[in-house]
């Protein structure tokens, strides 16, 4: 054994730093794919009347199953794709986050293969790193499109344990074309595949949820999120669909008592309130596709989008541009390639901001727009 | 790469089970050392308001550093050991399990080992599977001290990257001598030792906590929760105090957003609390003291506890007694070496029903207590 440094962080961390966009204090945030409309007060006063009536037992244990909180997160699946899902098919974590962490602790590890398709989410290959699982990332096409004939080879390849495929795509907005889950699923053998859904309430109509595939695939999981269509960012409330003995592996890896009282006290409050909390989707639709309409009016490349989120560019110098927005008060993500921004879409009075300050920061000549590929 | 099995677990989990005690309904629970007494109507309405203020920003996500919390477990830790610590020297998480994961995440993993020794908590060894850790246990002496040189031998040879050590240890109650920290500190070279004061507030007069030592040993890691005498179990607030450098290198590895905006804004309410839910740490140790003079007095064992629990025994079928006094209606843990039980410390009526049903079940001629050693 080698002697450790200090202090004695194991070698495959040294130099890496701390994952997550800037939070800084801007009069517009665009930044991180928040839903710009928080819960009335109507549904906070009944969040925190939950959390009352919890607080008076929380010297005990919250229950370990959060028994009622998996049933309430059931039956609203199955008003949004899935199809006869039961409690013991749905589990629930600290954010998606968690859920992916579990699923690769339990399925991945030494000698064992994650994939995904750049560009991505960053933290797959962060969620790969903390649970030592080797990491291989296959390429999107210039559209950021799958080429599913080549994904389904380098599955049959690579053998994955585990397949990370999010449906829309972050950052780019790309919704897998509804063949892909199968394809993949019977690809992919008894390994896993995670249809990471965290946007997929915002899907463009006439795209279907890979929720409705679970009775076909055993090794299909597909992941939630309540941060993004719930407006539940800072509940940090993730959760996933699968077969009950996926979810009864995942089991065995979580920490005893992961989701406290406080937690499923105000998940539960919450999906009492969904119709409220969930009722701005369709004006963030909209507001997205003109977004992008408008985009692609100034001239710039812009990915087709099925999220609450639109990726656009190409920028000479992209951190220029994401400056200035700032300088403007408005701040977006500097992600995805080289030459890309993305921006969540906002309020109305928000995007207002935004098409201002990049108007004025493209008339600078210092901007300069990539020409179309 | 051999094929996957069905459902595709890694090896080292197959057959596991997930970890936690049966959470049973019953009248006496004295299972799992929850603290007896639960927050006043007052303390849960002030959480429930922090909540409900919170709750109108839930569609942001929540402080990655939630520096107020941190802000105010500093403030807690610098009157109960600590000295002169600081908000970069604190770091907490959902519960200490996850403070630990991320321990072992950010300093075990492939190649490395974390070491403590038996009997002693039973996730230590669950910890090391989930980071990839190797795991080694000592051994404590028969009446669950520590053998210091033999301890310090042992890690010189063993050259851990992570000394786990409870002080209070659990199930044993056994608070380490003063001098143990600093001699494994030494001891551990750079490697971290983390000295787990979960019960640390229970600890008997003149037991020092190990906080006292975190300027003289860069490699302490001490670690609390708000679960025990705290009375704060459901919210899931574990911490820890440290060096900055080591609280820098383990936010390499925790997921961002881990502490959602409602547990920072409940835990942050209870604080202002302390006093109250603290209140009762002293009526649990006197309960706590009688009741290891009640158990010898039935010539029993017992181990000396310095936390919010008994150890007793030995039983020729200690589950038998855990039986008896389960349909007694006291729940209590069959936990640590064969032959001993765990009662947790509850309020003086528990604490009645739980001698009326063991002396109850020791009046039955089957229930043979093992002759002390």
């Amino acid at each position: 054994m080698t002697a450790l440094s200090w202090p004695p962080l194991r070698d495959a961390l040294v130099g890496d730093e701390p994952y997550g966009a800037p939070q800084l204090d801007v009069p517009v945030a665009l930044n991180t794919n928040e839903n710009p409309y928080g819960p009335s007060e109507a549904a906070a006063a009944d969040i925190a009347e939950a959390v009352r009536e919890a607080a008076l037992g929380l010297n005990r244990y919250p229950d370990r199953e959060f028994t009622a909180l998996r049933h309430a997160l059931t039956d609203y699946l199955n008003t949004d794709g899935g199809q006869g899902l039961t409690p013991d098919m749905v589990w629930a974590a600290n954010g998606s986050n968690e859920v992916m962490m579990q699923i690769l602790q339990a399925f991945g590890g030494p000698g064992r293969t994650a994939i995904s398709f750049a560009p991505t989410y960053a933290m797959y290959p962060e969620y790969a790193r903390n649970s030592l699982t080797e990491w291989v990332a296959g390429r999107r096409e210039d559209d950021f499109s799958l080429d599913l004939e080549a994904a389904r080879r380098m599955v049959e390849e690579v053998r994955p344990a585990v397949v990370l495929l999010p449906s829309p795509n972050n950052p780019t907005g790309t919704a897998l074309p509804p063949e892909a889950v199968s394809v993949l699923c019977e690809a992919a053998g008894n390994g896993i595949v995670v249809i990471d859904e965290a946007y997929g309430e915002f899907r463009r109509e006439g795209v279907p949820s890979a929720l409705e595939l679970i009775g076909t695939h055993r090794n299909l999981v597909v992941t939630r999120t309540m941060s993004k269509a719930f407006a539940l960012a800072g509940a940090r409330v993730g959760y996933l669909a699968a077969r009950p003995e996926v979810v009864d592996a995942i089991r065995i890896v979580r920490l005893p008592y992961h989701l406290s009282a406080v937690t499923q006290a105000a998940a539960l409050a919450a999906l009492r309130h969904a119709p409220e909390l969930l009722g701005k989707v369709d004006d963030l639709r909209a507001e997205r596709d003109a977004c992008v309409e408008w985009l692609r009016a100034q001239g710039l490349e812009v990915a087709d989008s099925d999220a609450n989120f639109v990726l656009f560019g190409r920028f000479a110098d992209r951190h220029a541009v994401w400056q200035g927005l700032l300088d403007a008060g408005v701040l977006i993500r500097e992600t995805g390639p080289e030459g890309w921004l993305r921006v969540s879409v906002g309020t109305p009075a928000e995007m207002a901001a935004f098409r201002d300050a990049l108007t004025t920061v493209m008339a600078d000549p210092s901007t300069t727009v990539k020409e179309n590929r």
